[in-house]
């Protein structure tokens, strides 16, 4: 049974190209987790148990509780990731639990191990109340050096977020906020000098005022871009209008220069950039009311916001979040080398100068081959890590 | 600088043989931590990462949301044992807190998988109340498949073990009671058989009313042995003497069947076993008030009771923690067998059943080759996890 190419465009009749994948194949792979733990120290005889273990092990506990700061030489600790999760923005899926957010926390946890030779282990929390997720953090904090927050829904993420900023002296980062914002924002770099235009002059209409879509804005706007108009699925975010949350009731303020009203169909006249964030369809005939070659990136996983193919009779640049597509929007292209970068420095916070700084180091790498059909670099180019590891430590420590 | 003998017997005149170990071979063995996290799943493609992250993963989480109970097949959660320490009774060192403790824990990860191929994560808390250990544990159920309590103080221990039996659907095992009980009960049983002594007749002391001085006493009663006096810091536990917490309260009901009052000189002479498993140090004068021929556990560490070269002018049979003398009571006989035994049945509980039968296996391995100083067999021998988690298991499902 080929599972993923029936999902993707269930309204379309042009089949998706696909992977090609089977669901058998797929749940093979996943057979009894895909995480592994070894010791690094030898166990084979007497004398390495009483160095690893009791009683050489007493003289390292000694150490350490002499003086805290050489947990970080005598652990594994202060580089380790917690890759946390409460089950309730699984990808697409939804609140699906804990239990079955799991396999994408452990896949998570395997990509920072390839990308970004860090450790990390995922914990998926029984609760999705923001005051025990933080309590519950707090209390482990000594176990791990930073911790990476992944499916979790909005606006509950930006509180969790900012909670644990504030409590923990350890990098926090919440990967479908930034990683994604971070990547969006170098494909944009890559796109605009393809097209040979000015960043912050491009007009951008974003779909979707969830992690994604609500940070996505916040880095372009940092990155200059002056003309951003958010959508949620009530219509355009304007100053006044009902049925926003405080985060989306802020963004309106500072967003929407032209104070639009209305939906899609409104904001999408004359605009240079399109950014779906969101699981609802583009359709074809609002497309066509875009600025000429616009640039169209329709990141909804698995299922884009428009069919690729599709956006390609009208934006000279599409990009997806999909692997079988030109221009994967790929968080792997940013927090391996984020999480590394801050580590390496001794970091205590994520900072906007360090996703800043992250996303022109992708830019960078690309630049050197930069096509309309290659505006980030590969998520397997090993250039791409280290770079972003550099520069996030770079500006870190400046 | 040669570090652990001169800690060995500070009142010794007599230096211990000690393992040799510099304090500069130990830290450099622990350098960056002890243990390192790998992906079983290839990632060297975009197909690769379409099957283990997205879009592939998503059709595992859905599996997983329709039928939890597939969370056993597809993660590696169910197997994992969560080591956890909140610090407060770390080896000989006492309350050093969860930093100071993590370089155990992690050693203890890497037992697990050394000796029972069982993947582990070291959590350490920054919080020592019971309730909120609970909490967090209660929270992060769906994280692990069992909990391995480690170097928590008495009698904090008993009842956060009881807590976390009731509010957790999976084994929970407080090491330093249980499998110390469990190798102490097997080393008697050796022993007795080495000097055709009838285990339940055996009159027994212990030294020590903490984690492990209550459970080796349970266990040894759960074996028959009917001639049991526990000591504590003020001497014999019986009935009415002032100090006692719950747990020794009803531990002096059961046990000192004699009713015996005072400290270790009125407990000693006479008895045939001595089990040590306090700091206080043993005195040769009372060792020649035992019983003739008696068995000496002096099980302190990295500090026996009493050197064991003096105990063996007494003495027949010698037992200590450590690896540099013969009949090492080593822990990890059995909880690596113990959790693999409990995991590969599906057990939700760690019974008196399952302990008995652990250290029953325990002895059925060295029973081929006992002797004096052969109670125990080898921490190395192959056998030993293989055999007590089959036990283990068997008595899971009877």
């Amino acid at each position: 049974m080929t599972i993923v190419p029936e999902r993707i465009m269930p309204n379309e009749t042009e089949p998706a190209p696909g992977l090609d994948l089977e669901l058998d194949e797929i749940l093979t792979a996943h057979h009894g987790g895909k995480l592994d733990i070894a010791a690094t120290v030898p166990l084979d005889g007497a004398r390495d148990l009483s160095i690893a273990y009791s009683p050489g092990v007493a003289e390292v506990s000694r150490v350490i509780a002499e003086d805290a700061s050489l947990t970080a030489r005598y652990t594994w600790s202060q580089r380790l990731v917690a890759v946390v999760s409460d089950g309730t923005a699984v990808l697409g899926l939804g609140d699906i639990g804990p239990r079955a957010a799991l396999p994408v926390m452990e896949g998570k946890s395997a990509l920072f191990k390839a990308f970004g030779g860090l450790n990390s282990i995922p914990l998926v929390l029984d609760t999705t109340d923001v005051d025990e997720i933080v309590e519950t953090l707090v209390r482990l904090r000594p176990s791990f050096g930073a911790i990476n927050l992944e499916d979790i829904s909005a606006p509950r993420c930006f509180e969790l977020e900012r909670r644990l900023v504030e409590e923990l002296d350890c990098p926090v980062f919440h990967d479908d906020q930034h990683g994604t914002a971070i990547v969006v924002l170098a494909a944009l770099r890559g796109a605009s000098e393809v097209m040979r235009r000015s960043l912050p002059e491009q007009r951008v209409v974003i779909t979707g005022a969830g992690a994604s879509g609500v940070a996505c804005a916040n880095i372009l706007q940092a990155a200059g871009v002056r003309d951003i108009i958010v959508i949620d699925s009530r219509g355009i975010l304007a100053p006044g209008r009902a049925g926003m949350n405080s985060v989306k009731a802020e963004l309106a303020e500072r967003t929407n220069p032209r104070r639009i009203t209305g939906g899609v169909a409104d904001a999408l006249p004359g605009a240079d950039v399109f950014i779906g964030l969101s699981c609802a369809t583009l359709p074809e005939e609002l497309l066509a009311t875009m600025a000429p070659e616009p640039m169209v990136f329709a990141l909804s996983n698995p299922d884009p916001e428009v069919h690729p193919e599709i956006a390609a009779r009208y934006a000279p640049i599409v990009a997806t979040g999909r692997s079988d597509f030109p221009n994967q929007i790929n968080n792997v292209l940013a927090f391996p080398g984020v999480f590394r970068g801050a580590l390496d420095a001794g970091a205590k916070r994520i900072t906007e100068k360090m996703k800043l700084a992250a996303a022109d180091a992708i830019f960078e790498v690309a630049k050197d081959d930069l096509a309309a059909d290659r505006i980030v670099p590969s998520p397997f180019d090993p250039r791409v890590a280290t770079a972003v590891a550099a520069a996030v430590a770079r500006a870190a420590t400046d």
